[in-house]
């Protein structure tokens, strides 16, 4: 587990994967320092928030010189939680779920997919990239075995309350939610929300927004 | 292109595919009609927020009735862009781009890769899910058969901006970043950022949060 445990605002941690990257960006490029006015020329983040971001991360840098680069690559690592192993399970290997049994990125960004559930016979049995599926009745079993307590909820959206709930039973701790649905959970289970269908929409919409006003201003 | 081009904000594009996905079960369980009242309560949706949410979309509901579900699902996904096809293409087919190319719900929602680019001369000429995978070189070419406006951004960090400047270079309309690497871009090109990577490192600190907050509370 990492040092830090700090509650570390959204915003922030939303940040500081940006900061992460251009790290090891400039580390292939032979860099062995790096500022925070750097990143923030960079990125165009304001200088003041770089700062503030990193603030949040135990990390000494020297006046006129900056981090060492290494060192910032690894704090902020360990501090994301990307260094470590987090053990989790799958539900629902449909479309979506099958391509995040086959994103190796995961694993790189310290989620570590150990064993897949579903309910279809032609797919309980078999294993994609090495991870097992199994019928969703031996939930219980393979949770202990795995010592995972992460799950990543996969499933049609008319199951994805459903399904939550018998995560919840088990005592998975964190629910990552990929359906486009609202599930709810207790006050004490973490329940993380990245519907990419969302993203779509908003995005659509900002597409038809451009169009509009070019058109006004012709 | 969808009647409803004014700009809507974020939070409530995030929330409508909620209710988008939940007039979708209802119907599934044989309800003919919607209130807000039962969106708010089944999604725990402030009701106030729900109706200020649904102002944005063009719906006109029978008091005490509720809104046709038909009706809803339909206005709703035509709002949303769900409805539409936009054609898009792909640039870096790593793990996470294959995956992409393989995930059929992003068609449901509205967006279909058409082709597929990358350098590397093993998996360039070959298909996946039928989409064809071009060397980038051919980029204006395809585009232009293609008439697609959307670029969808997979490739290594290292490689995103320079990517990035390609494709607004030739004309994309609108980029769908999932790198974790903050890519900049001219105003009037859309961004939408979607690095699954970051929502990974909230839920990582919520999770250790929640652990230090019971060891305190022992």
């Amino acid at each position: 587990m990492p040092k830090f445990h700090n509650k570390i605002p959204e915003p922030t941690l939303r940040r500081l994967p940006w900061y992460l990257s251009y790290a090891k960006i400039a580390k292939q490029m032979g860099e062995a320092t790096l500022s925070s006015t750097q990143i923030s020329k960079q990125l165009k983040v304001d200088t003041s928030q770089v700062a503030k971001d990193l603030s949040y991360v135990q990390l000494q840098g020297k006046p006129r010189v900056g981090y060492n680069i290494n060192e910032f690559i690894e704090t902020l690592g360990n501090c994301l939680g990307f260094a470590n192993k987090h053990n989790a399970l799958l539900f629902g290997v449909g479309s979506l779920g099958e391509s995040l049994l086959r994103d190796n990125g995961l694993t790189q960004y310290g989620l570590t997919i150990v064993a897949a559930f579903d309910i279809n016979p032609n797919i309980v049995g078999k294993t994609i990239c090495d991870i097992p599926i199994y019928d969703i009745s031996n939930f219980a079993t393979i949770k202990q075995q795995t010592q995972a307590s992460i799950g990543v909820l996969t499933v049609p959206v008319s199951q994805a309350q459903n399904v939550a709930d018998i995560m919840v039973e088990q005592g998975l701790q964190a629910i990552w939610n990929f359906t486009p649905y609202r599930i709810t959970v207790p006050d004490d289970v973490v329940l993380q929300n990245t519907s990419i269908y969302a993203h779509l929409a908003v995005m659509f919409n900002r597409i038809y927004e451009k169009k509009e006003n070019k058109k006004q201003h012709r």
